[in-house]
C-alpha cells in the first residue's frame, strides 16, 4: 500500500520565484517522510490571482525549464511520482496544466479543460480528456480543480482505467455556504465513491491578494471516505504549509458489491443522445 | 417558496397491504402540515426484500388501481404533487417505478434504469431517461435509488430542465463504512451542487426480513447543503416513520458564480466518444 501525500501550500502570486521553491521544498519533505506519490496544488509555480498577462508569462515554466528538470531529478532519485499543477508555456500557449513526473521523467501533461472565473483571460482551455498514466504505483489520472465539478470528466478517467485521481486545486472562498466538510470535499468524496477511485486533492492555504482558500486538502478511499484531511483554516505555521499523508490501497476492479459494478452497471446507450448535446 | 416533504417510512414486505396504508397516511399527514410536494420511498406500496416473484405480483399496483386513484384524489383535493416509488404492473411487466401525480392526476411514471442487487430477478429495467414533469411548483424530475450513483443520469435530468429531483430510495446497510453523513447523503449533496438542483430523497427506516436501512432521508439546497435530514437510526416511534420538511427555492438558472455556469461550462464535444462506449 503506497503512502501518498497532498501538499497544501501557502503560495503568493506576488512572489512567483518563491512559489517554485516552496513547492520543491514540500516535495522533498514528503519524500523524506516516505511518500511515494506527491500531489501539489494548481499553479504551484506561480500562484493564482494574476493581474495581467505579463505576470502569467513571467512565472510560467516550460517542459524543458529548470523547474521541471529539478523535479524530474528528485523523482528519479526518490523513485516517486509527482503530480503538480503548473503554469505551463508549451506549443506557443499558456496552460493551467497538471504534469505527471516519475523516475523516468515527465510522463505527460494535461491542460485544464473547464476554466473557472477569469482563467480564460490568461490560459487556453485544454481539448483533451483527463491524463491517465500507468506508473509503478498504478494507473494515475489527473485533472485540475473545477474540472472535477463535471462528473463526466471523472467518469472518463475511470473508464480509461484510472485507479487514483491526483487533483491539483485552488479552491477559493467566494461566498459559498460554509459546511463541514466543505462542499468541495463532498464533491471529491462522491466522485471517489461513484468511480471507485482513490482521490488525492491538494489545495492552497494562506491568502493571496485578498483571496483566501477553502484549504482542506483531502485524501479519500475508494468508498469516498475521508482518510486524511488538512486544516480548514489558513495556516501560517511555515512557508511549506501542511502536508497530509495516507496509505492507500488502489482498487483492482470496479465492483461495489457481489452483484453490482459501477462500470458494468452503466447504461451508455441511454446516455448518448442527451449528454453530447 | 414551496414546502417540500420527504417521508421516511417503516414498511414491511411481509405486510404489503399495510405498506400502501402507511404511505397514504404519510401523504395525508404531510399535507396537513402544509407540504406542497411529498416524496415517498422506493417501492412504498410493497416493501423491498422479495423472496419470490409471486410476492412481487401480489403487491404490485396498476396505474388504474385503487391506490393510484386514491393518491390522485388526495393530490387533487390538496393541490399537491406526490412522487412515490411503487411496485408497478404496466404493459405486461413489473417495474421498480416512480410515479408523479399532481392535482390533474397521474402526470407520468418512470422505471428504474439501473437495477441493484437482485432487483433484475423481479423487475424489468427501464429504457427511458429520468422523468421530468412541469408542475405548478416547477420542473420536477424523478429517478430511483441506485440511479443517482450514475452521475450521467442526474446530468440528463438537469439538461432536460429539472429544478428539483425527487428521489424515492431504499438505501440498505450492506457493510459500507459508516460515515457522518452517510455516503448515500454525500452523493445526493454532490449531485445537487453539480447540477444546481434541489434534491428531496425519501428513504426507509426500521428493518425488513433482517435488512435495515441507512435512513437519513434528506433535503438539500441547490448548493448541496443539507437543509433537512431524518434520523439516521431505525426509528420505531410509530408506523408512519418520520417526515422531514423544508422550504425550498427552486433555481431559475444554472449559474454558480457571475462568470460560471455548470450547464454552459460543459464541454460535451469532449465527452461524447468515451462516455458512450
Amino acid at each position: 500500500m503506497p503512502l501518498v501525500a497532498a501538499c497544501q501550500l501557502k503560495l503568493d502570486v506576488d512572489k512567483p520565484q518563491n512559489c517554485s521553491q516552496i513547492a520543491t521544498q514540500a516535495i522533498r519533505r514528503a519524500i523524506a517522510n516516505g511518500a511515494e506519490l506527491i500531489v501539489l496544488p494548481e499553479l504551484s509555480n506561480s500562484g493564482y490571482c494574476f493581474a495581467s498577462m505579463s505576470e502569467v508569462q513571467e512565472s510560467a515554466t516550460s517542459l524543458h525549464g529548470d523547474l521541471i528538470r529539478e523535479w524530474s531529478q528528485i523523482a528519479s532519485e526518490g523513485h516517486v511520482v509527482i503530480v503538480a499543477g503548473i503554469n505551463l508555456f508549451e506549443s506557443g500557449h499558456y496552460w493551467n496544466a497538471s504534469i505527471i513526473i516519475d523516475q523516468s521523467g515527465v510522463r505527460g501533461w494535461y491542460a485544464k479543460a473547464h476554466l473557472f472565473g477569469d482563467e480564460s483571460k490568461f490560459f487556453k482551455a485544454g481539448d483533451s480528456g483527463p491524463l491517465v498514466i500507468e506508473t509503478a504505483l498504478g494507473k494515475i489520472a489527473t485533472m485540475v480543480c473545477y474540472d472535477i465539478e463535471f462528473p463526466e470528466w471523472v467518469r472518463i478517467a475511470m473508464l480509461n482505467g484510472a485507479q487514483l485521481l491526483a487533483l491539483p486545486t485552488n479552491w477559493p472562498w467566494i461566498g459559498q455556504t460554509p459546511t463541514q466538510p466543505p462542499m468541495e470535499v463532498v464533491r471529491v468524496q462522491a466522485a471517489a465513491s461513484q468511480n471507485k477511485l482513490i482521490i488525492v486533492a491538494a489545495d492552497r492555504c494562506g491568502s493571496e491578494r485578498g483571496q483566501s482558500w477553502v484549504a482542506t486538502s483531502v485524501i479519500t478511499s475508494v468508498e469516498g471516505v475521508i482518510i486524511a484531511i488538512a486544516n480548514p483554516t489558513p495556516k501560517d505555521v511555515d512557508d511549506a504549509g501542511e502536508i497530509i499523508y495516507a496509505q492507500v490501497e488502489l482498487p483492482t476492479d470496479t465492483a461495489i458489491t457481489m452483484k453490482n459494478d459501477i462500470r458494468k452497471d452503466r447504461r451508455p446507450t441511454l446516455y448518448s443522445s442527451i449528454l453530447n448535446e
